[in-house]
């Protein structure tokens, strides 16, 4: 191969990778906030607002983007307020997007179809509207995902091990020692590399990660199912993390909602805060900042 | 049990899956139009509109109604659009709903997620909009269902085996002989019964629908993936068709893309009249109208 090539193709290999790495460092945190805005939970004081669930996504971001390095609004608490919903949904991105420009934004959508439909999905979030990944769900194999993968400097978060309860029905399928999550880490390696394709792992068993990163040792994982209570955020990071940190943890209500009075988003700031002491901390013993 | 109690759950256990079957008598057909009512490719007379594709749709409804036991939009051609597009949707199943209320009608969007996530998938197409069903991904399990089936009345509509060539990534992912398609049919029958809960199931091989029938012998069946071109219709009445038909048959472009000159809509009609003739052939065939 040319070597000016070679330096081409790993320039375009490296580069989303290192950008999300350096975001990492920066803020020397991989906190994740998670705007499931639900309506019914957003402080009352809010209600009075043209759009309460916008006004709220503001003032949430505002106060916790230092300690962030990016936010998961989960298309579903947006979708149950129809057309309304999706305005509120394009303009939360595009108010982080606008007065963040450095925040990674995750449509957390977990769609899915066949390659004509996807492209469709594909273009809904990475095409008009300034999200930088999108979480995508597995069953329907290659040609269900590979339309999200054609956008630049995009990425796909493919889910592999939820965190609920019915992870359980067929994620752990097992053909010849082989799960079904494991499958789909090893087979979607092929559609996609470590700079467009993240893997959604749950943390209920960390240290379940132990195994996973044999599989994946460098793919960043997006680990949700950590709450602002810490709990196993030492664990995650204990099994989990890489050379190159390569985790993402979410949190949605321990931070979003931990209060809901009108100090809300103050109290979110401290809690997300909080977070990303301890996260520095376990980034710091791993000499990454 | 009481009798009162025992006629009080065998009437609703039985009402969905009559009230289906009904319609198809009715109608002599078991045809579902896909409305992928992709801009691009709807005729030019209609780009003068002012929502173009609710237009097109409502002509094409017009046309193909009397032919037709069911709709299914496909959510990603309206999301594609934003919010506008969330209000061609929702104007799409109310012209539907309100001009032709026995018409079923399918949202396909392939949802699902974590329980409290999945209820606001549920509250967005069978709570705030008058579908009467919705297609959800298996992935992630039980609860990612199952609130898709808290809505009296309607129905899930559970992906097993799809059409695209993707299908083969996981779901014949074999576990002791039990590929994972026919693992989420029987572990998903704990869910929910014959009256809500219908499976896709791909007619790329018709004959495999012999097999699906042991283990689903009762479940209605949505069956993509059959053109107007007819092809397969034959044999997936064949090997899929059982006492109260069981069937539902898509055609998406095949139908509504057939012709793209002002008397689209006219030959769409001619399409789904060709379709449900044949249908009706094999209804019949059956004794079944």
């Amino acid at each position: 191969m040319r070597n000016d090539l070679k330096r081409a193709i790993f320039k375009n290999q490296s580069m989303n990778y290192s950008v999300l790495f350096d975001k990492i460092v920066r803020k020397r945190s991989f906190l994740c906030v998670g705007l499931d805005s639900e309506i019914e939970k957003i402080p009352a004081s809010l209600l009075k607002e043209k759009d309460p669930v916008l006004e709220f996504n503001k003032k949430i971001v505002d106060a916790t983007h230092k300690y962030t390095v990016a936010y998961k609004p989960n298309v579903a608490f947006y979708e149950c307020n129809g057309a309304k919903g999706w305005e509120t949904l394009d303009a939360t991105v595009n108010y982080i997007r606008r007065n963040y420009p450095d925040i990674f934004i995750i449509a957390d959508a977990k769609r899915g179809d066949i390659g004509n439909t996807s492209k469709m999905y594909a273009k809904a979030f990475l095409g008009n509207m300034p999200f930088d990944a999108v979480t995508v769900a597995p069953y329907m194999g290659e040609d269900s995902v590979t339309p999200f993968l054609t956008y630049d400097d995009k990425w796909v978060v493919l889910l592999a091990l939820t965190s609920n309860k019915g992870a359980d029905d067929f994620q752990y399928h097992d053909e010849d020692g082989i799960k079904l999550f494991e499958r789909v880490l090893t087979v979607s390696q092929k559609w996609g590399n470590i700079n467009n394709m993240i893997y959604v792992v749950g943390a209920t068993r960390a240290e379940m990660l132990k195994d996973i990163r044999k599989l994946v040792p460098d793919h960043f994982l997006l680990v949700p199912g950590v709450g602002a209570q810490g709990g196993n955020l030492q664990e995650v990071a204990k099994y989990g993390m890489n050379s190159k940190c390569g985790l993402l943890v979410n949190s949605s209500r321990g931070i979003i909602f931990a209060d809901s009075s009108a100090d809300f988003a103050k109290v979110a700031g401290q809690k997300a805060r909080e977070i990303q002491m301890e996260m520095e901390q376990y980034l710091s013993e791993r000499n990454l900042v």
